[in-house]
């Protein structure tokens, strides 16, 4: 009946549609999202606050000059703090706020990177001089490390700091050009102050390695910089991201700082150039454990954003043959589309509530650590290395799969997906190159590995952690994996016992051909991505178990932790389809001949009841899968995209933001007279002398 | 002994001692690369005049404003045909030329899109009264298909053109806004007419689906846009992509062409309102087909300048352990690095000879076309479907694969390749979006297998042709398949035996399910991506051993020809290794116990010979790289990055383009008096106050 609207008329109605055909009860979904009913009307309270404030509107970020954007978002940073005195926010309600800006900038790097790093480093006397300051942004500072020839191997950093017992300071110094500090957030235009990684050299030329030293760069009185120092931003960034980040050079010239400026709560220099060594070298990684399990939450939050606007645009979007109604059917229906989108809102809630419940380990850990215990660090590091590199690898293919099934519009920026993919995209380099982490996790492992096979007797699986678990089917290992039949994929374990065994499997090949006994052992050495890549997809697969068992059903009402639980078995199915390639080469894939459907025969796709029993779960979840993305309670200023529109009027909005581009100012285009209409007339001259080109 | 070198001052070293291993001759390679030493010279003149030309430099492009960006790009194709009188240049010249902007132009559609269309339907007195016009850019033309609502289906699309009678006219009318053409390059501020996709209405209402019109847009006086038509930009695209072209919208009112002006060579309205029919329903396709395959050559030259960048750049940079020379290691020595670039390298070579012998198989095919022989016709398109999907996908992730081998300076918009990736990408999602392409592919190959193997005893392997040549193993298939030891994979054919045995597999098994036997069709339908890909990657495999036997050691000289097979036969094996998941559970993945290595067991890794000679061939290939990319004749200008420069001063010059960055102008930034000096204040006053947040 609906058959003659126009496409435009047609679209809202489909969000409705589908809102009704879902079961799940978004205020339900949506308050265990956020934490509890209060975590989310306070998110929703601060929305309602900034979309309404003309300061935040979007619309004209598009069009902006990089030095105009960049003034702008100065404009935002210093309307939060305006907002926060008005309504006499929290820390945590003014640090949402920030959260909320939708443009990168320099402040951040104040909040995650300078402000810890000082926190947690420097001694309590520069503490009580300068920890009110830092927390009120009385003095705003960034964290100065990677150089411009030299990245995450802090060893070879060129920056030095020398000590002059004379006059009790260290001179922090850019002994080359390649030297200079690059990439610095805030450095180039913002911060006022900062922390500089650089060579600790005492007096007699003694190398002591990286140390952190706090340094003044800017002037407080009119925000000039100080003498000796050179301060720049290094450009733009690829793919338009950034631009409102102003990443930054800094080069030293002899600059002198007072002694006490060394960051020196864990290891120090006497008054006569003493070196005092720290506890534990590593104590430092404290705060980037924490920075890179909050990863995790965020990667969530992006792949919900895009999960949002692809899966509301495929339910607006008709293309291709008609159904009975008479219109083209919504491309949500199409199996090229769910399949893809789908497993995208899967991954969304899993790395969600993952990352909560590693947030809480992780403080947990930041309290041992603070009492000197050590003993969990470098299992952590290991864990959180190898989920920084899952979750931000799967995440930016994520972004651009979902950007990608919008068609040709996905293409548009209005789209949004684009803005989102290229400012997460660093995420992937970044904090460490993915592939440098990979064998940190791999180290980790097979360490593990080795001890508890070499002494396999007086091993207790109750000594094992949460990320070696999987060792514990080492002693099993010859005996049948799980059944392969269509009920057995429904069970969660079924998926779980064989990413456990895959990890297993992985760092035993790698630790028997780690030496290189055949004199291939860099053909082993490319091999630790996947090595890393089963060891942590194990470890979540257990924790997303363990949601499935405990945290959903308690926390959720029944339907609705029905249907997140179905899409939690989602993420490990389709997990599991991403491994096949290792569960057939390690003979890990259960053989289930007797299973066979009809049709099926001995050369048939041997995967083929785990990709029926998907498809059975994608059929469970399309009817709800636009109740499970209005459940993470975006506004449209938040998703600020052309096709993620809550009303579905997707075409409407299209066209408005055309309205907006500075080229349709002028009916013709600026350089019509010096370069259109000379081309033209050469050709119609030619073209009348018979002129054949 | 140069350890003690400054990084700046190794970078240039690196790079000769590199150019000195490599046993390569380039300019033998490049002259095979271009076709000839002429096509080269050419090629390498024209750069010449170009990149010393002011209107061709690049360095403030990435500081524009899209307005002045645009006005920027009218001016280079301005000065092209500046350039063409002065040096009295040939088309061929002329489009090179073009074609080196390095900036996207409406310009391109006139060429590729508008010009080709109109040639090819127009009728002939058509192309008498405009041919030259449009031959010399008299009149400048776009095409306009796709719709805000409607992109390649075709029989949606809402845009009319009624046939009148009474004054022999069409009405062309856009009926709703949704029925607005959109993205169309060219129709926003540049064009002056256009083809437009339409339903052709007869005076009966008769809807006789989708026809082309040529349409004037703007007056040729003063470019404004004619009566009853809204011209406009669609504002701007994602990752800032495509900037400078004027990708548009067009709305019709009720605007009258002269009946002339349907392009009415295949069908055709005579006077009094009867529908003459077309001898082929897809003749139009012949201009699509060649495009597609230039496609193809464009990907290798697209993953070239990436290769040449990425390749470079890891010969200059060095990171974490330290080697005999005390220097740190260069990273292309890291397998992590040389694993992800040198099968790019392969697969730039691969489609470089690929797309060179499919343009000339589809010139001979237009040939056929044009004398109305259009035997070849369908299987043409499935063929050029499967290779545009294939092609630009791992194209696009080739190109991030390149850029994040770069580390943190490959996000810096300086490094370039960020640049080409945002540029090519679309490629994924136009012309077809690759998903629905996969279809066409599987269709052709479901037909091709139903009718061989229906038929079998008198269906001869000789009517094969070369898409689906796979089919010829139907009758072998329980047969061994090939050995799969150490020295088997150096075979070029046994990588080929296997492709071709799992498209077989591929499609045999797609077929079985098709009809929803088991009620699970769409998990079959799901699958069609797969078998596209198994079935284009086996045709491309065969192409590319028919290049190693015939096309490489006849055309160059033997230590050349040597290396080039030894890069062709990596493209194999890697693509092998992507397909492993499909050749074991098809179980078509030899079984080789016998020929394990020591070290390895039954539960080992079932691929690891072919990972080992993987890597033989990566140790091979690595004191090549450098030659072979040298060998693509990149120049700087053309390149535009600063880690892909020639002579390895990379840190220079990162250090160069950061200084042209605006926001450097000023010491202090614009906003600081009005945003970032209140929030220092504030913050210092509540610091003073002991207040802490």
């Amino acid at each position: 009946m609906n058959a003659q609207l126009p496409p435009n008329e047609q679209t809202p109605l489909d969000l409705v549609e589908a809102r009704k055909r879902s079961v799940v009860d978004v205020d339900a979904v949506r308050q265990y999202l956020y934490g509890n009913k209060d975590q989310w009307e306070m998110h929703d309270e601060i929305v309602r606050i900034m979309s309404t404030d003309p300061v935040f509107a979007k619309d004209q970020w598009p069009n902006m000059k990089r030095t105009e954007r960049y003034k702008n978002v100065l404009r935002m940073i210093h309307r939060v703090h305006e907002l926060q005195d008005a309504h006499k926010w929290t820390t945590a309600q003014f640090r949402k706020a920030i959260g909320l800006l939708d443009e990168t900038h320099p402040f951040t790097l104040h909040l995650i990177a300078f402000e810890p790093v000082f926190r947690a480093q420097a001694s309590p006397e520069l503490l009580r001089e300068y920890g009110d300051l830092i927390a009120n942004a009385g003095i705003i500072g960034c964290y100065l490390q990677t150089e411009l020839a030299h990245g995450s191997n802090l060893t070879s950093l060129e920056t030095t700091a020398t000590y002059i017992p004379e006059t009790k300071e260290f001179e922090i110094h850019s002994p080359t050009f390649t030297a200079s500090k690059w990439w610095i957030g805030g450095a180039g235009k913002f911060a006022t102050h900062g922390v500089v990684q650089a060579q600790l050299i005492l007096r007699n030329g003694k190398n002591m390695g990286p140390h952190l030293f706090f340094v003044q760069l800017r002037s407080l009185e009119d925000h000039r910089v100080l003498p000796g120092i050179q301060l720049g931003d290094i450009g733009i960034k690829a793919l338009g991201a950034w631009s409102t980040t102003d990443n930054g050079y800094a080069r030293f010239d002899h600059v002198r700082i007072p002694a006490k400026h060394m960051l020196s709560k864990f290891a120090q220099v006497s008054d006569d150039g003493e070196y005092v060594q720290p506890p534990h070298a590593k104590i430092s990684y404290g705060g980037m454990l924490y920075i890179r399990s909050s990863m995790i939450t965020t990667a969530g939050w992006t792949a919900a954003k895009a999960a949002t606007i692809a899966i509301r645009y495929a339910h607006v979007r008709r293309q291709g043959n008609k159904g009975k109604d008479g219109l083209e059917k919504q491309i949500i229906t199409y199996p090229s589309v769910y399949i893809r989108l789908l497993p995208i809102l899967s991954r969304a809630y899993t790395f969600l509530l993952l990352g909560r419940s590693l947030e809480r380990a992780f403080s947990d850990m930041s309290t041992r650590l603070a009492s000197g215990d050590t003993s969990l660090l470098a299992e952590m590091h290991a864990t959180t290395s190898g989920l920084k590199t899952l979750v931000s690898t799967i995440t930016v293919q994520d972004l651009e799969t979902a950007r990608r099934s919008l068609g040709g519009h996905g293409f548009s920026e209005a789209a949004g997906i684009g803005r989102i993919y290229a400012t997460y995209l660093p995420n992937a380099t970044f904090e460490g190159d993915n592939y440098i982490l990979d064998f940190q996790v791999v180290r980790a492992a097979v360490k593990a590995f080795k001890a508890y096979t070499s002494n396999i007797k007086v091993s207790e699986v109750s000594q094992l952690s949460p990320f070696t678990m999987f060792l514990r089917h080492h002693d099993q290992s010859n005996k049948a994996g799980p059944q392969a039949n269509l009920d057995s994929w429904h069970n969660p374990h079924t998926a779980v016992h064989l990413l456990e065994l895959r990890a297993l499997s992985a760092v035993r090949d790698y630790a028997m051909h780690e030496h290189g006994l055949d004199s291939h052992s860099d053909a082993n050495v490319s091999m630790a991505q996947r090595v890393a890549k089963a060891v942590t997809e194990a470890f979540v697969a257990a924790q997303v178990e363990k949601f499935i068992s405990g945290d959903v059903p308690s926390q959720l009402p029944g339907q609705e932790a029905h249907v997140v639980v179905d899409l939690l078995l989602l993420y490990l199915l389709t997990t599991l389809e991403n491994a096949l390639v290792e569960l057939f080469s390690f003979n890990i894939f259960p053989s289930s001949t007797s299973l066979l459907l009809n049709g099926a025969q001995e050369d048939g796709d041997r995967a083929r009841t785990l990709r029926i029993a998907l498809q059975q779960q994608y059929a469970k979840l399309l009817p709800e899968s636009i109740g499970l993305t209005d459940a993470f309670g975006f506004s449209d200023w938040e998703l600020d995209s052309a096709l993620g529109v809550y009303d579905g009027k997707v075409y409407e909005a299209l066209w408005e933001r055309a309205q907006r581009e500075p080229l349709n100012q002028t009916e013709v285009p600026d350089g019509y007279e010096e370069y259109i209409k000379p081309v033209l007339l050469r050709g119609q001259r030619l073209a009348s002398r018979g002129a054949k080109l």
